[in-house]
């Protein structure tokens, strides 16, 4: 080793032993040739390898300091794990998804869109038309892989966008979660290592958990998605069994990876032999005319499982997704097996039929619109009535706003606040295993504009204000 | 201490730790009486204490035998979790279950009953309704614990039979096998003790392994269950967290708990404060004009987690089940949102619709004769064709019937080569996580009896001679 490595080797034990922390300054480079009596050029070597390899990041006319770590453990926790702390996210969550139900409540914490765009008619009769066929076929026992008719349907809209995805690796699934929870058990044990995004969909951190797996939290652009250094650093630093992100209108941020970045992360996880869970359920719901291409398009050894649904974009109670799981196609069936068996037959039957005609673009084009329009108008209200110095984000594509508040403010109380008010929010607490997101709330912009809305902006504002008084 | 109670726990201790082993003749009164210098009367008493404590046996003319424990610890022997052994068990499930569905197969190793005799007209006529409503009302989300209205057409069955259940208790799930799942992680966290029945239905032991919980297997009667003595000998020697059992037309050999039992194993639970699993999917299909009360009807502390589905009485596509969930009700609810969010929010409509009406009891009555006409036509039929030395259980009620065959059989052999004809069985590997019911083997009685059935009972009795010869 040389002088200027051994001086990088003994700098980085001391910031990985925490002697320096995250956002100290490093002493000059004068200084520290001074203190070790070495030449200023083998001090200025040494920072500048720990620069490259992340531990450390240099600023113009200020020196160097100690680099954020790109990719924190999270390694259970005790916030993540302690039962009253567990237990009070999922009452939080619990209560967000019922006042979604909750005709009185303006339910911008909802993770669903709003019913009223979903396209009832055709799907009622499909539903009809299944019933009438009951008579002579009977539904028999539903097992997986699921129906045929179905997965030949989901087959078919992959190859219209140049894929090639066979229905033998189609699995059915009662909505995409169950799909997402079948793919991490088929991947893993207890224990094992898994990058998630930061902030996460609350229902990821929740199946870590369940499962005892060990999560590392992986820094996430608010518009591009999992950052691919980030990923990297987390690859070489933890035995990491599989990925968990969304590629599309991440939840709760909102941002979509750029191609260029999908195809890195792809290659960073092939090459430590990592397999992916692509969470992909807004996928429908881009931004703009061109479809983007799922990460499973550039995959081709089967690495990636696509997770996707029509609860978005057809009707959230049917609970009907599916997973293009790879070479996990089998195991993931044989867990679902023991699980739940299979996912409603007459169900999926009417989703095959539906699929079968042209309507299901058509209505894809248009709810896009119409979600696009609807951001909008939240965005100029959010804008015009939070304080200046709230941040958005997710302005393209899907339904969520992310909104990131001044540091005071906690979301936390502002949801209990918000909620005896008859309005919902979702509370940064939800998107992550501490209290990083604390200041951080996500919106559902697919609710109609009107004077309800408009008030329950204006409410949030104030109930804001209050806290920052 | 007594002089013979000295001596009963001196043999006690050394049963335990294995000096004697189950079937081991004791030393005769006589020789012990000698051995220790004590009266015969002190040897006997101390041999009598045993027996009825269930350690030793007294055989007439032969003397006194150390007894097989009712209850086996399983606490993850290797056949369980070896994964080549796991994944052969679970190639054979598939396989078996995938057969159901091929109508060129006779599947009568098949769980579920024959499809036509579903009520699938009138299931079409509810599911069209649900349809038409869907214009107006839409499906909307659908939550934990599901549908107000199914759940209430369910609490209304309960009350029917004097039974006091809440529709707040009721838990809609995808199937029964959610529920059991669901009730069964409520309940646990890895390495906790579980009771199980000896054999058992496949899709509980699958369930154990995959949580991690050791399992005691307790002997079950073919024709009363489970055996209250054997179960509380399982709860003196385990730390034991949850019991699960089925009350009714037991999976697989058929018997039904009489009413007594039932009290009995419940008070035994009761005090050792551990919940019981009432799986009770063939609770509808009992033998008789009366039907019995499942063990829920005695629980007035909310220890019973009632599971049961429409899957065998309506139909196995459309995956509807629920629990009684009594103390659990929150816990589960809470699981479902993780795992499968919901189940699907127009079956459970058209469920609630079809039971409005009048039409289940009246099914119920049929279709409980038809099973109990081709049970008896295939019971007729074995007993002509396989040896006069197998022996058949489960001649009342639901439609499985479980043959004991001579010891040299090995049934697993035979699912092989009947597969290979067209046949399937359900071989007794599949309900223990031993080779100890290796020579049983579970049959599907649901089917139409016609002359494929005839000629498939024929050809494997032949190939059971074979293996005989």
């Amino acid at each position: 080793m040389t002088k200027y490595e051994q001086l990088a080797r003994q700098l980085q034990g001391q910031i990985a032993a925490g002697a320096w922390q995250p956002g100290d300054r490093l002493p000059s480079l004068r200084e520290s040739a001074r203190r070790a009596d070495i030449s200023l050029m083998t001090v200025l070597s040494a920072y500048q390898l720990l620069e490259s390899e992340g531990w450390i990041r240099s600023r113009p006319q200020s020196g160097y300091f100690v680099a954020e770590p790109l990719a924190s453990p999270i390694e259970h926790s005790p916030s993540l794990l302690q039962p009253a702390e567990t237990v009070d996210i999922n009452a939080v969550i619990f209560k967000l998804l019922q006042a979604g139900d909750d005709p009185a409540c303006v339910a911008l914490g909802s993770a669903f869109p709003d019913p009223s765009l979903f396209p009832r008619q055709q799907l009622a009769r499909s539903l009809g038309r299944v019933a009438r066929q009951l008579h002579s076929q009977g539904t028999g026992v539903s097992l997986p892989p699921g129906r045929i008719e179905l997965r030949r349907a989901i087959a078919r809209r992959y190859a219209a966008r140049g894929m090639r995805v066979s229905p033998d690796e189609i699995v059915i699934t009662s909505g995409a979660l169950e799909a997402l929870n079948l793919g991490l058990q088929s991947l893993t044990v207890p224990g094992d290592w898994v990058v998630v995004e930061s902030p996460a969909f609350y229902g990821a951190l929740q199946a870590l958990e369940r499962h005892r797996l060990k999560a590392v939290a992986v820094a996430t652009d608010p518009q591009k998605g999992m950052d691919p250094d980030a990923l990297a650093e987390a690859l070489e630093r933890y035995p990491v069994k599989a990925c968990w992100l969304m590629s599309h209108c991440q939840n709760p941020l909102g941002g979509t990876l750029p191609a260029a970045r999908k195809q890195r992360l792809l290659a960073l996880l092939a090459r430590h032999d990592v397999a992916l869970i692509e969470d992909d359920v807004y996928g429908e719901l881009y931004a703009g005319d061109e479809p983007p291409l799922p990460i499973k398009a550039w995959d081709e050894e089967g690495r990636v499982l696509h997770c996707a649904s029509f609860s978005k974009t057809l009707g959230s109670g049917m609970r009907i997704g599916w997973v293009a799981a790879g070479r996990q196609a089998e195991a993931v069936q044989r867990l679902q097996l023991m699980s739940t068996l299979s996912a409603s037959a007459p169900m999926q039957l009417a989703l095959a039929d539906y699929l079968s005609g042209h309507h299901y673009d058509k209505h894809l084009h248009t709810l896009r619109r119409t979600l696009a329009q609807r951001k909008q108008r939240f965005c100029r209200a959010v804008q015009r009535a939070f304080p200046p110095s709230a941040r958005l984000h997710g302005a393209e594509g899907g339904y969520f706003l992310w909104i990131e508040l001044p540091a005071p403010v906690c979301t936390t109380r502002l949801y209990w606040r918000a909620l005896a008010e008859g309005i919902t929010i979702a509370p940064g607490r939800m998107f992550a295993t501490d209290d990083r997101y604390r200041h951080c709330l996500r919106l559902n912009t697919s609710l109609p504009w009107n004077a309800r809305s408009d008030a329950a902006i204006r409410r949030l504002a104030e109930l804001i204000g209050e806290q920052l008084a």
